[in-house]
């Protein structure tokens, strides 16, 4: 059944006018064919079905982000919650005016300057942080090969001036422990991190298993604290349109300006849909379509 | 089983140190005893279950909002969209910062700004806007005896100089079509509506059955409809404490300066608790703990 | 000198290709003829030298909030300063989020917030404000056939709807003792003035006089009152433009968006230009550009 | 008759109980005894009047961003508004707020993010941009000593995380050309210049001398760009109390967290003042006290 609506719905959402644009602020992204399109769903059994240019990998961008904070969630308990917020922000995901007006603390960590802020906080944690990071990761994706684009991570050193205002507007706030370049190298890894859309869906199974790895039945995160997550990215995890998202789609997800979507729904399936033209919020044109029409198809949301 | 829980919770909330400021901007709503205090959660089979004081009227406030809106959307379709956006705002209920940065369009239908954009489309839409208004409550109610209270409605009246700030800036931007203070009167008749627990939880059924009347099935919202006011609900309900509530608690809900809060479970129950003592947010402070230990204790949000 | 001086400027400003736009929120100002153009200036001696449309009267609007500050200055002494501040805004003159964020303290006299609640003090230390205000204006402006247009005045009354959230704004900050509509009504009264640009010059000596009526010394303000009024309008006096007026022409002076200007030159002068053509911060274009010219060709300026 | 003046003056702050802090975000400059008070007049003609602490050094801090942006006009003429405004900020001289709301085009060449823009424009202009600098810092302030505090410079070059955010969102509106850190480096030594009341005020005489330097008439600025420049010190001098600077002191000047600041009487004199206590807004309680005075005493202000 999942394999067929998946085709309905690549054919429909590609036979529309596709308004957008692609990420042109890091240069290297710039460079992706625009017409890339790719859904896949995994069920918790591990029953896998995709359409589309499910083999490319793509930049996670923002979605790594929920790697970073689940990682330190898991090693700092609720603690976590006194470098970053749980409020929507309101405005764009780059923004410095409500950071200012609220004394450099971050509304929530998926925001830019939340994950900068949770990056910090792994470079405290950690023994050996970027090793340490990207161990977790390929432990949640269960796949050793995960690993970043070095191409993209030299473009967004190179470029991100806008992080390092961030980071360097909390530093003078005293919110920042560690070098602000140290910070943002982290962070430019993290965001740089690559997947194809199965092996993305995959990883996010996780949080649609209540914190479980389904294979191991490992625990990540306490079950308390999955759902804790999962409200925060379905308040969050799409910048100033996490509204619009949860309207049209009314699942938890977070998304990147790489055109990377991943979503859930608890206790089914986790989904990941790629598709490089962004709307004006910084959000995968298709990718919001193909998942309103699943929801909409399948007639599940958690609402 | 959910007798047992809610008295469970209700003595233990009781027992906490519980700071917390009744509403003073409204002089009639600062006379409520601060100690007063209701659970009430109805499930769809009408089953009812209570505990504190559950016989007493109080003032829904904001929660009425929902319904204005609900019967904005069942008239106007998504057109009503083009009144109100989906955000949620990041900021406190009542500012005009953000209303006047964005042309006078309200974020959402559930802050203040955005209600009173929906009363001004019920006059625009109805024959005999406060009676056809009220009957519609009455109707989603199932009960003939819903008013508003005058004393709470003439005390708004002659101190919502903030909400008239409001419709008077919208107008500026040529988005209210009716007499200000027209607008302002049915929004202030709507504010002052007056339920116990038990009244509340069970007009909120009707967000938990897909938008139908538990008893008769008569579809108020289509499915959809539901969904996405749910959504609303999730990720604007609760000012710019819609993460936090969506974080504790994990349900669609709606609170009011009044102390009350309903939320809901779809498929499930709705529920409504009440007490006056708000946190600086303008929630109930008893109120979130108490929907948060339900959560807890059940095992069940929609994350 | 003068006169040849005035002339030269007004053809000169009459050839330049003039960009602008007229005044459309307020109906009854939309009117007026675009190409009308007077420069007039008058010398502390009474010498009066003026050319272009220097018999037709015009709204005066914002500059009129200068005689209004005035008189209340002359009242309360420094005492009025707990009612309004002294700093430029930085933001457009009718803005409400500057309000909001100051919890109601108007930035300075000159904008529409300070006006507004410049009009309330004159209604609590006045007998008859509308009389008294007027009778204290046609005394500065020795001419006792001073009024307002009353379709001008109707005009805003009706319109004026920004400025009616202004003053809810403030009011719900405490900070308005008097009825709203009563401080609207003498406010849009006070905007509605009218003269000629003879007329207004004259009116503005006693700034340039330290603070005396010419003719008969009386004193309205004392030496250091006027100073600290005409270093408000330096810093004040045009809107988010206060900066620009002050590097291009140096001289303290006030706009308004009926097209005019009036400026002093301390000891000397003062002067006043009318042409209705506004830029996007709703100074007058030509009256801009003719002012700069002047302290240009004089090789005055007050810096 | 100045020298008795300022005796007077100096006795008459003195004696006030003066409330103030130093500035502690420089911790360099938290060393400086608080009680150190210098007063120094220097006429057009040469003549010098002082008292206090006129032999002891102090940071210049902002009040150098002046001089910075009189070379930077001498070289560029009028085309160096395209880097930065005339306009008062109307916020604290190194928020962030306006300058993203701007898109990086800082509101005046006085406020940090304008004395950067400033800094990106020398290095740009200059061929060996620091000694380039100094070298005209000496020139006009006659005197081949002129140099900065290397402690104070490398204390803030250590702490300044709030003025490397500022440049690297400007960087990211594309409007700094140059290495971020660079520029920095400039701004740094350039806010560590260290002069004596009496060399300050000395250096400050070719503003108040139409652009020429006194001995020489050596014209550094032309006549209309002193004014100007004049004009932007009277309206953006002194962070968000530039009106209130005008208001009590009624003339140009500029002040710094060094606690010196700086005033011209266009035609008359100079006259710096220091002492390290600040008002909350950054600016030197008994300088302005004493610049107050001096204008009240004399009788003579711009206005």
């Amino acid at each position: 059944m999942y394999q067929e609506i998946l085709n309905e719905i690549y054919n429909e959402v590609n036979s529309l006018d596709c308004l957008g644009k692609q990420a042109d602020y890091i240069p290297e992204l710039a460079k992706i064919s625009s017409d890339k399109f790719a859904i896949n769903l995994t069920e918790l059994s591990g029953n896998n079905y995709g359409v589309g240019d499910i083999t490319d990998k793509f930049s996670l961008q923002s979605i790594a982000k929920v790697f970073a904070f689940t990682l330190a969630y898991r090693l700092k308990g609720s603690a976590v919650f006194q470098h970053v917020g749980v409020e929507p922000s309101g405005d764009p995901f780059n923004s410095l005016i409500q950071l200012e007006q609220e004394q450099g603390m971050p509304r929530n960590p998926l925001i830019n300057a939340g994950a900068l802020a949770i990056c910090d906080v792994l470079i405290d944690e950690l023994a050996d942080p970027e090793h340490d990071l990207f161990d977790f990761i390929k432990k949640i994706a269960r796949n050793d090969a995960v690993t970043y684009n070095s191409k993209v991570y030299r473009s967004e050193k190179n470029t991100g001036f806008r992080n390092r205002a961030l980071v360097n507007l909390m530093k003078s706030f005293g919110r920042i422990n560690n070098d602000t370049e140290a910070v943002l190298d982290l962070y430019f890894k993290l965001c740089s991190v690559e997947m194809t859309a199965p092996e993305l869906s995959k990883t996010f199974l996780v949080y649609a298993n209540h914190g479980k790895i389904p294979e191991t039945q490992e625990q990540i995160l306490t079950n308390s604290q999955t759902k804790r997550l999962n409200a925060i990215m379905q308040t969050c995890g799409f910048y100033d349109e996490a509204g619009e998202f949860t309207f049209r789609v009314g699942l938890p997800g977070k998304s990147g300006v790489g055109g990377g979507i991943a979503a859930i729904h608890p206790g089914k399936y986790a989904v990941a849909v790629w598709s490089p033209m962004l709307n004006p919020k910084g959000n995968s044109v298709k990718g919001m379509k193909a998942l309103e029409l699943l929801t909409t198809k399948l007639g599940w949301s958690i609402f």
